[in-house]
This record gives structure tokens, C-alpha cells and sequence, in this order.
């Protein structure tokens, strides 16, 4: 009876994921090896542990259990988002080292940082299409998307030589328009009844959020490099402040465009990171508090209305499903952050010739990297609608029973 | 359709919310400025960032989750947490800041937690009336509790020369004399049939409860200074062992006080953080192992009787809704805290006339505490039940409907 | 009413805890000290603390929400195993205390570190006879597997010269043997309808399987010397590399072998752990990223096809009913990680002489532990059949009513 269901489980999935990691492990032995000497930047195993550390809870914990709120969908949603975080990191571990290093690819702390900062980028673009696609379209989309995204680096570093953390802070950028090329591409027709959110699952999601919404200084801080003094903590104070900001205004706008005058929970969640996301994208440039709050103020504005419209706008006109609203959530405050970083960034320069050459470097990143992504977007939805993967049915949707056993009494309470 | 539900929110509430925070960032702008130069206590960044992510969740993920037991209101409990959070951490920063200095107030990691400190005593306050105000309420309750608890600071600093930790560590008792004064100034008569819990919200509560009982080392111990070597981890071990006592004789206690002989999770949840509020109390005085596992011992008893006796007894004979049982989980601990802090000191002290001169400054400044926080309570109360704010009607409180919107197909399952 | 339904709380449970607790006290005022001049090991505070919190996290929230996946009984196994693993530390600490020092009994760190480490390993025994035991059971086994456990450790010590982590890293292969010699002695017959999982509880159980996933490098790490420089960074990158290698293949094979093609949520989270506590058994000699990440794999397969069929097998086959499947979680990974260790090391060895010494120690190292624990297992068992502790009857068995209070309305929705 297996294949009635699930038959893109048993015959696809498993296969898939042995290969890969089997693969791996080939690759990994030939070509790693620990880094035992502590690392380049001359850091010890306490100054930088704890916050791999928070990066972690942010990438398993937060995005897994930030999606959790379907009320059919939840197994899937942190389970599926643990598998592709994981293939995910280990592919950027690989081709970050590639990128790097003529010889042996050196594992550290930091590399796994920068591997897990590519996989929060793939855990993003996942959030538009979840609940539409089964497992083995997620992990061809990790691995599509992880290299898509150093791609990018890539580029920017080379050809425009924009600062490494610059090029790696564009990820809510390259995820967002990444997720909504998939699922423009995999558009399907009709509602879906069990997207949905209870009492239950919404506390689930609100308990992800929260702690993506702590820890989120850590996410933006980890890769800044301590060697001016200070520079660090002045990104932790900007993250926390500009969050904060968020948090407030969020509501506040929640409330203002409800038709009912109430606040949505999931909204909330969606947008009160807003502020913390266009933070990092602009913060080699915010130096001053009251520019970290405005920051967190406008992108807060921005997420909150673009989830309350612009959501529904883009599945009636441009057939664009986003489950978890990606473009309001990261798309548009990770483009605010890139306006702010130019703005504040050209009210810095001294004299024209600078400012117009940085705008235009900066634009030409942004268009480099938005350019990348819809393409590789639309040539990964291209390749998922290929029937091999066996799409999941349309009343399979957003139902965990698809891909889950659960046992038989579970049904009455 | 929208004021009919709730009049309270988008009239009151948004504007209210954006007003203030629209005025916080441009004080921010006038007045603060980021300490990048690592701060004045000579730490770097991984000696207290990690400390500060620790006191970070204890008031953001710790109290919003230790009140979502209640059934129909986890919502709430955990989103309006987290707004009058970072309401209150934002204008304790300034009004912090303004104690200080006179210049620009200057950011730091310190700062933040001093701020985060003012902000727990709030969220105390809050737990004595949760269900029965809207958030527009809370949020006055944060701005006015928050000045109060800073004055009461600048009080026992300025007149008693009170060392800095202690007169931030009252802040258990502040906050639940503060609570208890507003619930019993806004007491409604009738009962709250959904004022109840169950197996899941039960367990939400519990998460909340495991990360404060956790964490609470980091938050006695984060403000110690480092300075005399080994304070700090004398502080951690004792709020550890205080804890770990704790959680065995609040279950042992709430089973023989139990009319069915049987455990109840919210009693124990709320009993067995009674040794670390205790001890955090007393800890400038508490230097052997066996002297915290005492305190932890008696504040855990005291705890669970106030608990199960003590809740009733305030209800019926004093008017007092207590929902959290803020007196007997900070209240009690609190002043068990400050009367072994005094045996000790007592204890220490060689001759007479240190010890009485002690015991005088120590009892005044409870007093003052005691004063100012059911002065400040009273005050606070009666400008609650202004009309203006729109109070939350008897049938609608404990329901998070009244504020939310839920998805028209959540009711069914 | 109360003792006809819980005989073995107020009157054997309360008593117990409280006379035990103050017994602690009273031991802990008379032969311990706390150690405040910081710790022999030259570790600053904040060196130490941050991996301190991590092992903390792993044994009170970790394995304390790992178990709520039981759709009746999360109230118990979560408080439960709090209140085992406060009193487990405590007797760790004295015990551990005694072996160590002649004189006062120094609290530092490491020692509670150490102490949680044995905590642990109760705790893994427990899940074996969750559900099936009173909590007066509980703590007693808590008590006689500590004891057995530091036994088993010392003898290692004292007579073997094995490495002080290694004798400490056999507690997954101690606390599984314990835990299934336990749950065939207290053997029932009869089949237990509460023994299943609901779309809730398996989000939490997910919940606490995240955060031992996430946290895991820490618990391996921690007591690693950090006197070679990088050793302890190795073992973090091991770990974490086994734990990914682990996730991705324990979701392939858990489709594999089931009827109907799916996944099972507590298959998956009973087999993610197993690379990370392989690779902790055999950390020492474990020093390319291929090994750690073939461990990894292996283990994995095994936990998966033993969780399918082995658990099915030893409850039919041997009367042992094994709720959480310890022996597949823990006793299989352990029993491969020591293959793994034995394996490694002697393919390291230049001459037979020292390989065959080497592999003689390290096989009668194997047979004393699990003697040991066997023994100490079946002795626990046999002293828990006691009717004196009022065993929980068969129809009260995964029944959270039997010991927790509940608010009468919570029944009706």
C-alpha cells in the first residue's frame, strides 16, 4: 500500500539522500581537514563558540519552528527544514572551500558559520514554496540554491570586490526573490483548506520567532571581525535596538491595517524581525543609535504593509503562492537595508566622485545579485515540475499524513 | 464591525505605540550615543555577551512563556510580553542613562542589562494582573513601574548609599508589591471560567519555566563584577544549588498541601525559581554552599504555602486576583531574601554597633522599597481605571479572541 | 479520596524528597566548600560558563522534553525528570566529591560538569521504564545508578588507568544496559493504549531533540583538555559533523524500513543523536572530518534498523518494554562508538604489542561497565518490585491523572 501514498518517499527521497551524503563523505575525505591550530583570525575556542552556537539555534531551532504554525504541517515544517538545513550546510562547507583554499579545504568555526549563513538563505527561499513541495524538491532546491548563492559571492567579491560580509548579508535578498521565482513556477490553482493556523501551533511558531527575534544580534555580529575595537558591539547594540523598534511598530501597524482592528499573531511574527534584517544588510554603515532605530522603524512599516497586501496582491496578479510571506518578511526589509546602506554610505563621502562611484557598485551588486536569483529561481522551478520528483497532490497539500506515520488512535483524542 | 470587538486597540493602542516610539528614537537621536570602545568595566565582548543573551531570554522567552498556561490567552501572554519588554528596556535605558550621566547617555552591554533588570520587575507586575487589562494598559503599567523602580533605585543609592546590586536585586519585591496593589485597585468581582489550563498549555508554561530556572545563575551573577576573582562563581554555584533545592521541596510541599495528595504543574512552576529569587537577594552575603541550600530550602516552603493558601486567602479577603501568584513567586522569596541577607550580615559583623547601624539602614531600606512600590502601585491603578483606556469587558477577559484575529477554519478541528 | 488514586505521592514521595534533601544539605554543610579562587584547570569564568549552560540545557530541557511525546503523560516526564536530575547532581557531586578529595569536597565548574554527566546517564535509564514507574521509583533508581555509575568509574580508574573522559563517556553504554535490566525486571503484561504520540506532543518531543541536537558538540566537548590547543575544537567539529552525517541517514532508513514508506517523527528523533554519541565515546582518536562522518553513518543505520526491529524483538522476545528505546538510542550508538575507538586506535599503533595491550584494556573496560551496569541494574529492579513504594497500577501506566492536579473544565474543550 507505500506507494499509494507516498511514492515519492520509499523510491526518491531515500535513495536521494543516501547518495548525497555517501558522496559527501567521499568529498569530505579527500578534501578536508580539521583545522586544529585555532583559526586565521586569532581567536580562541570561547570568543567565538557561543555564538556559532546562537547561529545554530537561529538555523535549526528558529527558522524550523518559525514555520510550525500550519496547523496540519508541522512535523514536516521543522523536520524537513532540520534535513535541508543540514545537506545545505554541508554543500556550502564544500563549495565555500572550493571558492577559498587551492588545497585542502580547512574546516573551522568560521567556515561553518559562513556555511550556515548560505543554508539560512535556502531555509528562506523554502518558506514560499512549504507545504507545496515534497521532500526530495527541497533538497534539489538546497543544493540548487547553496550554489546559486556562493555563486553570487562570488561574483560580487570578484568582479566588484564588495566586502565579504556585504556579499554574504544580500542572503535575505537572494532567498526572497529566489523562493518567490519557485513559487511563481510551481504555481498550482485552488485553496488550500488546511493552511491554517490554531491556538497550538501558533505558540509553536511565536516560540521560533522568539528566539530568532534573541538571537538575531548574534546572526548579525558573528562574522564582524573584532579587530576594531568595538565594532562588534556597536552591530549588537544597532541589532538590538533596531529589533526592538520592529517589535513595537509591528503591532502598531498590525492593529492599523487589520480590517477588524486586531492584531494577527502570524503577521507579528512575520515582521518584527523586519528591523533586525535591514540592520544587517546596511550595518557597516550605522554607527549612530537613532539611524539602527529608524532603520528598524521604516522596515517594520514596510514588512507589515507588504504582508498585509502585497501577499494576496502577488497570488491574485502574479500567481505567486508565498506560505510564508518571504517577500514582505525578507525581501523588502533586506532591500531597505541596501537603500540605507547607500544612502547613509553616500551622506558619509566627502566629495561627489566617491559617492557616485560607490552607488554605482552598489547598485550594480543589487543587480547582480537580484539577476542570479530569478534566474536560478526559474531554472530550479523549471527542473522541480519535472515529474520524477512525484509532486505532491493538491489535496495532499499542507497534511503532514502525506509524509508521516502517526499512530492509529492518534485520530480521537 | 471593528470597535464592537475591540475598542481598545486601534484607537488607543497603535497610536499610542507609534507616539511613544516615534518619541524614544528621536530622544536616542538627541541623547545617546553607542560606547564602541569596549566599556568602562574593561570586559571584551565574549566575557558578558554570552551572559547578556542568557538575561536576553530570561525576559523575553522565560516570562512570555511562564504565562501561557492559561488556556484561551497564550497569545497574549506571550506577544504582549514581549511589547511591554522592549517598551520598558527602551525607556529604562534613557531614564538609566539620565540617572548616570550628564552628558549623552552612553550604550554598552551594562547598560542593557540594567535595563533588561527594570524591565523583569515589570514583567512581575504584569503576571499579578494578566487577563484582566488590555495591552494599553500594560503599556502604562511598563512606563510608570519603570520610573518608580528607578527612583526607588536612585532612593537607596542617593540617601542610603546602598550598593548598586542590592538596589537593583529588590526588584522582586518591587515588582510584586507594585502587581498586587494594581490587581487589588482593579479588582472585578466574578469569576473567570476561562481562567483554567491544560495539557499543552501546561507544557508551553513549563518550557518558560525550565529556561528561567536555567538561566536564573546568569541573571544574579551577571552584574557581579569580576573584579574580587571568583565572586561570579561563587554567585553561579549558589543560585544553582539554591534552585536545585528548590525544585525538590516545592514538589514535596505542593503534594502534602494538596487536598488529593497529588502534584499540581503550575503550583510547582511557580515554586521552584523560590531559591534563586532568595538567594539573588542575599547573595552579597551568602559565601558557603549549605547557606544557599538552606535559603533555597525555606523560600521554596514559604513559596508553596503562600501558594496554595495564601492566593485564596488574598482573593476573598482582600479583593486581590493574583493570576500569576506574583506574591507568593517573587513577593515572598524576595522578602525571605532581604530578612537572610540581614541574619547573615548580622551574623558577620564583629561588633555591636556595625551590625545595628546595618540592620537599621537595611530595614529602611525596605521600608522605602515597600513605600514607593505600593505607592507607585496605587497611583498607577487608579489611572488605569480612567475610562480613556477602554477596559477589557468581565467576558472577555483570558481570551486572547478579544485581541487576535483567529483563522474563520481554526474553530473546527 | 486522594490515596486512592496516588498511594505512593504524599505518603512515600514527600517524605522521601524532603528527608533526602535535607540530608544533602546537611552533608553539603559539613564537607563541601566552594571553590572560588577559580578552578584548578586555569579557566577564566567566562570560559567555562557558556559550555556549563549548554550541558545544562542538554539534561534539564534536552532530555526533559525529548519524553513529552507521550500524549498523556508529558506533565510527568517533563517535571519528572527535573526533579531526577536535581537530585541525581546533587548525590553526583557529594559522590564524585569523595572519590576525588581526602578533604572538603570542592564545588567548582567542573565538577558540576561532571556531576550532570552522571546525571545523564540516570537519565537515559529512565526513559527506558517511563511511564511504567511512580516517581518514588524514579528517585530511587536515580540514587543506585549514580552510585553505580561513579563505582563503575572509579574501578575503571583505579584499576584499568583508563582516561578519565572515556571512563565518563561510557555513560550512554551504562545508563542503556541499566535501563533495559530495569525495564525487564519491572516487566507488565498487557499492552498500554496511552503509549502513543498526538500532532502536539510530537512538536514538543521534536522541541527537546533539537536542543540535544544543537547543544551536543558542548556536551562533548566540555570536559575536553583545551591544553592541547585545538583538541577541544576538533572534537566540536567531529561532533558536529556526526550528528549532521546521523540526521540525514536516520530519515533515510527510517523510510526504508517502513510497511508503509513514511517517516515516524520518533523514529527520526530517537536516531539523529546517534553519530554525536558515537563519535563521544570515541572522541579520543577521532581526528579526520571522514571518520567522524563514517561514525556518524553507521551509527545512525544501526539506531535506525534497531529502533525498527530490535525494540519490537526485545519486548516480545525478552519481556523488555523499552518506552523510549534506550537501547537503540544510546546503548547501540555507545556500544559502535567503542568498536569505533578500539578500531581506529590500533590502526594508529606502530607495533602488535601495543595495539593487542591497548585492545585487551579497552575490552575488559567494555565488560566491567556493562557487568556493572547489568548487576546494578537487575539489584535496582529487584529492590523497585517492592510493594513498599506502591508500584503505579497497570491502568494508570502513561497516565498523567494519576499524579497531576487538573483543572476540573479541562476536559471538555
Amino acid at each position: 500500500m507505500a506507494p499509494r501514498y507516498t511514492p515519492s518517499l520509499r523510491s526518491r527521497l531515500a535513495p536521494m539522500l543516501l547518495f548525497l551524503q555517501l558522496g559527501f563523505i567521499v568529498i569530505f575525505a579527500f578534501y578536508t581537514e580539521i583545522q586544529s591550530r585555532g583559526n586565521d583570525y586569532g581567536k580562541t575556542f570561547s570568543n567565538i563558540y557561543p555564538e556559532f552556537q546562537d547561529v545554530n539555534v537561529i538555523v535549526i531551532l528558529g527558522f524550523g519552528f518559525l514555520c510550525t504554525f500550519l496547523v496540519r504541517y508541522s512535523f514536516s515544517a521543522s523536520a524537513f527544514n532540520l534535513l535541508v538545513a543540514v545537506m545545505a550546510t554541508q554543500l556550502a562547507i564544500i563549495l565555500n572551500g572550493i571558492e577559498y583554499n587551492r588545497g585542502k579545504i580547512r574546516l573551522d568555526l568560521r567556515s561553518l558559520v559562513e556555511a550556515e549563513m548560505c543554508t539560512a538563505s535556502v531555509l528562506i527561499s523554502i518558506g514560499a514554496v512549504l507545504g507545496k513541495t515534497n521532500p526530495v524538491q527541497l533538497i534539489l532546491i538546497a543544493l540548487l540554491e547553496v550554489s546559486g548563492f556562493i555563486l553570487n559571492k562570488w561574483v560580487l567579491q570578484t568582479l566588484l570586490r564588495v566586502w565579504l560580509l556585504n556579499s554574504i548579508m544580500v542572503l535575505h535578498i537572494f532567498g526572497a526573490f529566489f523562493g518567490l521565482m519557485l513559487t511563481w513556477i510551481l504555481h498550482r490553482e485552488g485553496q488550500f483548506e488546511k493552511e491554517k493556523f490554531d491556538h497550538k501551533t501558533g505558540l509553536f511558531s511565536m516560540l521560533g520567532t522568539v528566539f530568532l527575534w534573541m538571537f538575531w544580534p548574534s546572526f548579525n555580529s558573528v562574522l564582524v571581525d573584532d579587530g576594531t575595537p568595538g565594532r562588534k558591539l556597536g552591530v549588537v547594540y544597532s541589532t538590538y535596538l533596531a529589533l526592538a523598534v520592529s517589535a513595537v511598530t509591528a503591532a502598531a501597524v498590525s492593529m492599523l491595517s487589520s480590517p477588524k482592528g486586531k492584531l494577527n499573531l502570524i503577521h507579528m511574527q512575520s515582521c518584527i524581525l523586519a528591523g533586525g534584517i535591514a540592520v544587517g544588510v546596511s550595518m557597516s554603515v550605522v554607527h549612530q543609535p537613532w539611524e539602527a532605530m529608524t532603520i528598524g522603524f521604516t522596515a517594520a512599516v514596510v514588512s507589515s504593509i507588504g504582508y498585509r497586501y502585497l501577499k494576496l496582491h502577488m497570488l491574485f496578479a502574479f500567481d505567486c503562492h508565498d506560505t510564508c510571506a518571504v517577500l514582505s518578511t525578507h525581501g523588502l526589509p533586506g532591500l531597505l537595508g541596501w537603500v540605507a546602506h547607500l544612502l547613509l554610505k553616500i551622506k558619509d563621502c566627502d566629495d561627489h566622485t566617491t559617492a557616485i562611484r560607490f552607488a554605482v557598485f552598489h547598485i550594480c551588486s543589487l543587480l547582480i545579485t537580484i539577476t542570479l536569483s530569478l534566474s536560478m529561481g526559474i531554472i530550479t522551478g523549471l527542473l522541480l515540475k519535472w515529474n520524477l520528483w512525484r509532486p505532491t497532490q493538491d489535496k495532499k497539500c499542507f497534511d503532514d499524513q502525506a509524509f508521516w506515520e502517526f499512530p492509529h488512535l492518534a485520530v480521537r483524542k
